[in-house]
């Protein structure tokens, strides 16, 4: 009889985390959330770590401290998905180019602009380097319960190369863009060491228990379309071709920030599961021509979860009526900042999960 | 006889300038140029003046030096049209919130931040303020030739509210953001007082001879798709209407930077008779979505223009290509930056003149 077979298949437990069924194209509702900077500075629990230590990467680097960081908001929100603690910028750092993280100014990394600097850079040590950030993703699959997914993360190689080339992230990145057109060969191969090293790099975290990873694209906005094709989507393409060699059911979500009408190129052509949109994205828009290509994940302005009240919970409602019928992963179109109130983002969480769309 | 009086049909000089044309749907083959700070610090006889002058305020407020400055790039490039030189932060200067230019910095204004801070603003002495500036306008109508158009301009609400509240343009504009969201009543408020002193600044800019007018939102990417329909499409509509009724043949470019995916909405919905593409707009997806509604206006980067070369000269004809068989104005995606070597300029335009596709 089939029906006796049916309470078994709809155990909780044997079915995969929502996250990775969203990914895999499939419709949740109510749908899977988390949010970008989810640890971070808003949480009173982190400052008070934050504050015992050194710097920034320290905390990165600390697998004690990266867990317990990464596992702050799923205490309090429960989210169905944790996003190692870490950053973007350890990738230059291991390839032997320093960062450093000034109090108020973000990272600062010596600026590398020839042939000569690339030729500085080594991989040999990245994994030796990299080893705390790998032990902190296995001991989160251990800490993660079975309902919650564990996404491990990278740069994309033009946003990395920013910081390596202009030495930070808020420029108009005049050098970075002028040595990418006056000589797309050399940059080309800081961008080729930069796949290959990403490839390492996620491979190894999803060995150690990373369940989907994001391409943090941050800076992909300030490209013109032929170098968006170039730096961005071929870069992507090739990262994700190259994982899933290695790891065929691993999702991979893309977040090409600022990527407006070209994110549809993106969604076309690099073979990324899902995408990130970012709080300019149109929604309906969005839902007609990105979501039947793969899964969305966003785009909740982040200066209202800070603003909070009924403009949220419209916005929030909206965002579930518009994405909410396809496969759908519900976050911010950026992270969360710093002063905004931990109790709207409990708000937040409750309305989606309360949401029967 | 019909033939007899085709060659006095075809005189240039009775033809309305190209720009004009391409404004009112007309493809004009090569189509007209000119880019967006043409008159500007790459230019070395710009430079001289701008030594010579206390402060950047002084130079827009006065109508010798402003029509000189004006005319400079004109002299070296004979553009297809001369854009007023003046600043979008005019405005809340003549509204009584002053403006300083600070060296490397940029513009600093004492932040405004609530309704009793507008109730101090005033526009009983806006004209009186901006005398100057209509009279540059005036001088260079005399001054242009009957080819070149005279473009006048003013920054679009959100663009000058931002510069209100922030206090300067480089931030996250959380503060402004929030403020709309959290009291859109208010906040509206600065908004229609700003639309209202707009439609009269451009008024008074088209009576002393300004042919077209642009309405610079520099900073309309960084809204939500609702905040980018309440505070860049609405008061751009309104001022459109406004001035249409005021001056029905003058047309009205509209640049809202960053738009993304919503300059269709932008297009479709503000009246404008031209838009301007920033530097990441894909050209085919503009070719086939937005040129059938209106003139394409762009979007050359600027960094490409500064750094030469034949990748300059593809991306020219690239340009050329994909826009130029419809209604279309050559320009640049943002303003010329201060190290572009001029002689890159008059290769661009001489390749534009060259086109005979």
């Amino acid at each position: 009889m089939v029906f006796a077979i049916q309470p078994f298949c709809k155990r909780e437990t044997i079915l995969p985390k929502t996250l990775l069924r969203v990914l895999s194209g499939e419709t949740v509702s109510p749908p899977p959330v988390w949010l970008m900077r989810q640890a971070g500075r808003y949480l009173p629990e982190y400052r008070a770590i934050r504050a015992k230590t050194k710097n920034f990467l320290e905390m990165v680097y600390t697998p004690d401290i990266a867990v317990e960081v990464t596992l702050q908001p799923l205490r309090r929100y429960g989210m169905d998905a944790a996003i190692l603690f870490s950053d973007i910028l350890v990738i230059p750092d291991a390839l032997g180019q320093s960062v450093a993280f000034m109090q108020g100014e973000g990272p600062v990394l010596e600026p590398l602009r020839t042939a000569t600097d690339i030729g500085r850079l080594t991989s040999a040590g990245l994994h030796e380097h990299l080893a705390p950030v790998y032990e902190t993703v296995r001991r989160l699959a251990k800490e993660l319960d079975s309902n919650t997914a564990l996404i491990g993360f990278a740069g994309a190689p033009w946003t990395v190369a920013v910081y390596m080339v202009e030495g930070r992230g808020g420029t108009d990145h005049a050098t970075i863009r002028r040595w990418a057109y006056s000589d797309p060969v050399g940059f080309g191969r800081l961008i080729e060491l930069l796949v290959e090293a990403t490839v390492a790099y996620l491979s190894y975290q999803i060995e150690a228990g990373a369940e989907a990873v994001q391409l943090f694209d941050t800076w992909a906005g300030v490209l013109s379309e032929q170098q968006f094709q170039q730096w961005c989507i071929a870069p992507t393409k090739a990262i994700v071709e190259r994982l899933r060699e290695k790891h065929p059911g691993v999702p991979v979500i893309g977040f090409p920030r600022g990527a407006g009408a070209l994110y549809v190129d993106y969604i076309s052509n690099t073979g990324v599961n899902g995408i990130g949109l970012d709080t300019g994205v149109p929604l309906s828009w969005a839902a007609q021509v990105l979501q039947p290509q793969g899964a969305i994940q966003g785009n909740l302005d982040n200066q209202l979860l800070a603003t909070g009240g009924n403009a949220l919970d419209a916005a929030v409602d909206r965002l579930l009526a518009i994405f909410g019928h396809g496969p759908f992963i519900f976050n911010l179109g950026h992270g969360i900042v710093p002063d905004t109130p931990p109790e709207h983002v409990a708000r937040l969480v409750e309305r989606v999960r309360a949401w029967n769309g």
